[in-house]
């Protein structure tokens, strides 16, 4: 383990081989207990994994899927086939995987229109390759953006996953972190466990325990109180969407979260690559937010923990408007308020 | 089970037989999958039941505790022992078991002082007595000036478990559901699982459902987002210490919850007898909340999810401030801002 905690955990998302290869990913459904990398050869492999989180982390699954839409398409070529039908058929079926995160839609659209000119299977790797190797990128250049805002002494926390298990990279929020801890700035760390699949405890907290960072488990449920008694100087979050007025729409539990740091005047902040946001999107009401199955509430670590025949609503998603956001972190600096004029700048300089 | 939903469970607190005999405690750590009764006959085995919340909610504590009270004087009744200093001293033993909820000193010290001019087991068990039918009392009033409140065709969402099994009548907040539904008033209800003892998940789940009352179970994150979405449209908590000018402390979670609702004009309503109110603290930072063992944050039903030697904050109680509360419904009617006055006045009005 390096100064920035680099762990030994396999890569979240990686590519074995030439066009003829698999996808492998770590299986975060297991972790901490279990470390296994699944390999996978179809689409419906593809697809499964994603949707039972396997791999999840908005910068995560846009990786995944774009080495999925190679997977997808060698195993659609039939002889007949012109290949870039199908390679757009296939982007089409892998973006329904799940609704909420932008960047699974992104990947598939930047890959289908690199290889439109010529498409061929090794057109469509090297673009996965070339989104894999920007996030990485795009992970270093959030830590760096962001270090400067962690407080020296200070207590930081964070909800869901947003660390080198949700990226090809460091992560997003635990870039930020792990960047401030290797410039020898000393802070603890808050994980929200994150209910319902305890992404937090399971994950978060494995990262910055195996980075030598600090770190307690909060149930999502005390954070609020602990805002307003003075214990929290710093709130840093992840998003699965923003949109173009800086609305983020996030793993359920940020909305609260934002509110009580807004509450308490305690800084919230939204890690994210460009690729997170969403121009099309005007603001977090049109961001569709995923409900999933019950069960993930009824039953906790596989035991039925409420009465049988109760069901529950389980929105995997709440939205956080812009108002409530002091600074969005991203890997083209720090955006402040006015958010829609921020990243208005941010897209047009990009291009 | 009748109209307002009795259940066929056990009580939650009784007594059996006279001065010589056992309390009774319906263990809720294992509900809903065992129904067990606790015989208690020490001291030790009822401070052990109340720190384990085989006995929970702040009114189903305070009788417990009285008839405990009777259990620890018999108990510790030496030959040579005077009765009066043998019960001040095992009330101030028993009254350690847990800081938060006022009910618990207030039983204990109800008992002391109506027993002190001529104490005696029977006089001490003639008051236990007589605080359990209070409580039944009041819990039918709390649900007979709440009732009313409750919105025709709307979803009401409640945190933790303040109904039957946390009082020794119909509960406090759910009083007013059950009650609402007897008079007619049709609505949904989602209980927040309420982590980390899934009080809401298990017991408000268990309790609702035998009333035939439509209930969902939701992640205590998942609230704030739901709110937001204009999908609750009114929110009944309990409350384990109520101080003088308002301030509620109730179980952690609490404070986002009416954050949430204070933000979106969602009406929050607290719900508790006249015992739950302390007018010696005058704000809820004079309420002391526990902290609880790290263990209930890292484990969850009994299987460890976090990593090994990763640590949690588990504050059992949090600090909702006056402001956010649209009305205390007590059972001496509903109390409305300005909440210290009308506090004051309850208590005078009940000399």
């Amino acid at each position: 383990m390096d100064v920035t905690g680099q762990t030994s955990l396999p890569p979240t998302v990686a590519w074995s081989g030439d066009v003829s290869g698999a996808l492998l990913l770590l299986d975060q459904t297991v972790l901490p207990d279990e470390i296994v990398v699944l390999r996978l050869e179809t689409r419906a492999g593809v697809i499964d994994a994603i949707r039972r989180l396997c791999v999840r982390g908005a910068p995560a699954i846009g990786v995944a899927a774009a080495y999925g839409l190679v997977i997808a398409t060698r195993e659609h070529l039939g002889a007949a086939a012109d290949i870039g039908d199908v390679m757009r058929e296939q982007a089409a079926r892998l973006a329904e995987a799940r609704p909420t995160a932008v960047n699974l839609r992104w990947a598939l659209e930047r890959c289908v229109e690199a290889a439109s000119a010529a498409p061929s299977l090794e057109r469509l790797l090297e673009e996965a390759r070339a989104i894999h190797a920007e996030d990485e990128q795009s992970c270093r250049r959030i830590g760096e953006a962001g270090a400067g805002l962690v407080p020296e002494g200070g207590t930081v926390i964070t909800h869901c996953n947003a660390g080198r298990l949700a990226t090809a990279g460091d992560g997003t929020a635990l870039a930020v972190l792990f960047h401030a801890w290797s410039q020898g700035i000393r802070f603890d760390v808050l994980a929200d466990e994150t209910r319902p699949l305890l992404q937090g405890a399971r994950l978060t907290a494995l990262e910055l325990q195996s980075a030598g960072i600090p770190v307690e488990v909060v149930c999502d449920s005390a954070a609020a109180g602990l805002v307003a008694r003075g214990e929290i100087q710093m709130a840093v979050v992840g998003a699965d969407r923003i949109a173009a007025n800086g609305d983020v729409a996030n793993k359920v539990g940020t909305y609260g979260l934002a509110l009580a740091c807004a509450a308490h005047g305690v800084p919230f902040y939204v890690a994210a690559p460009r690729s997170t946001f969403d121009l099309a999107v005007p603001d977090g009401a049109a961001i569709p937010i995923e409900e999933r199955d019950a069960k993930e509430v009824v039953a906790v670590a596989g035991e039925q923990v409420a009465p049988r025949a109760v069901g529950a609503r389980n929105p995997a998603f709440d939205r956080t408007p812009a108002a409530l956001i002091t600074a969005l972190i991203t890997d083209r600096g720090v955006l402040r308020p006015p958010f829609a004029a921020a990243i208005k700048t941010m897209f047009e300089d990009g291009r």
